[in-house]
């Protein structure tokens, strides 16, 4: 059976290698066709030109895009996944894009009779890399069974979450506690650093008590040694708080908190910092606090 | 050597007696009489009348009361500690209050020639039962290592923050993180119950993801069952987070989240839920978005 990969990013590239490397043949597509060719050439994937190519040639379609318009112009699109589709063909889309769209997109698929499921991992860079992403399925169960095995070299835990789109609200709800709680991280220990409290042993503090959490243990150590290169870009946090945002406002949720956290992260990415990592947000409010968030114990 | 005890609420009552059950004798007072008088017929401690015969009687007073202005009548009003105190004496204060009262408690002692430190405390009723606390400590060094052996049987992990008020400063920022969290958590987990996500498998995916955090692990079972008894109440939560805002507004440093987090904690207490454990915010949510947090799988 030969699989397919839309998008070979940041996520996309190494988990499509992830799929090469357990031995399954995999056509692929990128809107940077460079990128397709270099997997193509590296570990003899068959390259296309299109999404439609890639549909055409697999059964099981994967996609990994950027936000909710790329993968409905990859799906849905001219020359996309709907153009080339077979019947019975599963389509499974990473990305983490509008529950919204994943109903469509699956009520166009299931005219040609292809199914859909979303499947939006997280894990950051490092999970797309090791296949230790943990990856949270919406759609119909028994399509989720068949698709199971080739999930596996790509990720460490699956959860099969409901209906179509129920994987997209599980990922969007992680990403709302988590960008809700970077915010709490940055006001807490810019206000500790600012009234003397050295920002490591608050941290060492924080990790033995009820405030710890996978958040801090991952981007401290970062923000700590100064240092924003880009796991999850502040721009694309800014996006997936847009689409948490909409989802409440469809579902008749207020989501306070994640309003204003949206809003702190417009502030981050006029500043300057939408492709730096998202703890780059935490210089909004040292610059304004006029302290840096770094180690000043004797130790370092 | 005599220690004392100030203030014998859900925290300090444990802490006590895990003092006198260590070995030591202890003076004690509280503004319940009875709790006083109850302590120590059960475990043979000194009772006293007022804050002043504690000090005169103890060379290590603790206290641990419910706000700054408890602490500030208890220490430095009539017949307080300070009309008491011995040269000498070390003032320990686990109360959750303004690091400004801590500056003029300690400058106030210090005139008597006696020393005070700010020993807040973490961990909760059951950590306050079985010894098992986190105590944040901020004061002069030296002072702090007369005191340590004294906080053994109260605490299980402690850490010296610095100069007078940093352990405040630790503690705070502690709950800040804490009661934004919560926040963020209740808006995540009725968005996904809402959409139709069973929430104790988003609690699994949670607790398996960067959003993870103490604090889930903590209350989540809590809601899942509907069990919003005491264990740190609304009320509390809400005096905490103006001194966080109070802090924040004296260094200089803007908590544009944490603003928003004690308005939604004030509806909350607006909404009858003051007494309750601050987990009970969720409900304010809840009954907007007319869904309920709680397992709805096969399961249970």
């Amino acid at each position: 059976m030969t699989l397919g990969f839309l998008g070979l990013g940041i996520m996309g590239y190494p988990m499509a290698r992830n799929l090469l490397r357990a031995g399954h043949s995999l056509a692929v597509w990128s809107n940077t066709a460079a990128k397709a060719r270099r997997l193509a050439e590296a570990e003899k994937a068959e390259f296309c030109a299109t999404p439609k190519q890639v549909a055409e040639a697999a059964e099981i379609v994967f996609l990994c895009v950027g936000d909710t318009a790329m993968s409905e112009r990859v799906t849905l699109g001219p020359d996309g996944i709907l153009d080339g589709v077979r019947a019975g063909s599963i389509v499974a889309d990473c990305s983490t894009v509008a529950p919204s769209y994943a109903r469509r997109a699956a009520a166009a698929l299931a005219e040609k009779g292809a199914h859909f499921l979303d499947t939006p991992v997280t894990g950051s860079k490092p999970g797309a890399e090791g296949g230790t992403l943990t990856i949270m399925v919406g759609g119909d169960a028994a399509i989720y069974e068949k698709l199971k095995p080739y999930l596996e070299p790509m990720g460490k835990q699956v959860y099969y979450c409901g209906g179509i789109g129920l994987g997209l609200h599980a990922k969007l709800t992680q990403n709302l506690i988590l960008s809700n709680l970077l915010q709490a991280f940055n006001e807490g220990l810019v206000l500790a650093t600012r009234a003397g409290v050295d920002p490591e042993l608050m941290i060492e503090i924080l990790n033995n008590s009820a405030a710890r959490s996978g958040m801090i243990s991952f981007k401290a150590p970062y923000v700590l040694r100064r240092d924003f290169s880009t796991n999850f870009s502040t721009r694309w946090m800014h996006k997936d708080i847009g689409l948490m945002l909409e989802t409440g406002a469809e579902l008749g949720v207020p989501l306070p908190l994640t309003g204003l956290t949206r809003q702190l992260v417009q502030v981050a990415i006029s500043e300057g910092y939408a492709d730096e990592d998202m703890c780059s947000t935490i210089k909004v409010l040292e610059k304004i606090a006029g302290v840096e968030v770094k180690s000043i114990s004797k130790k370092s």
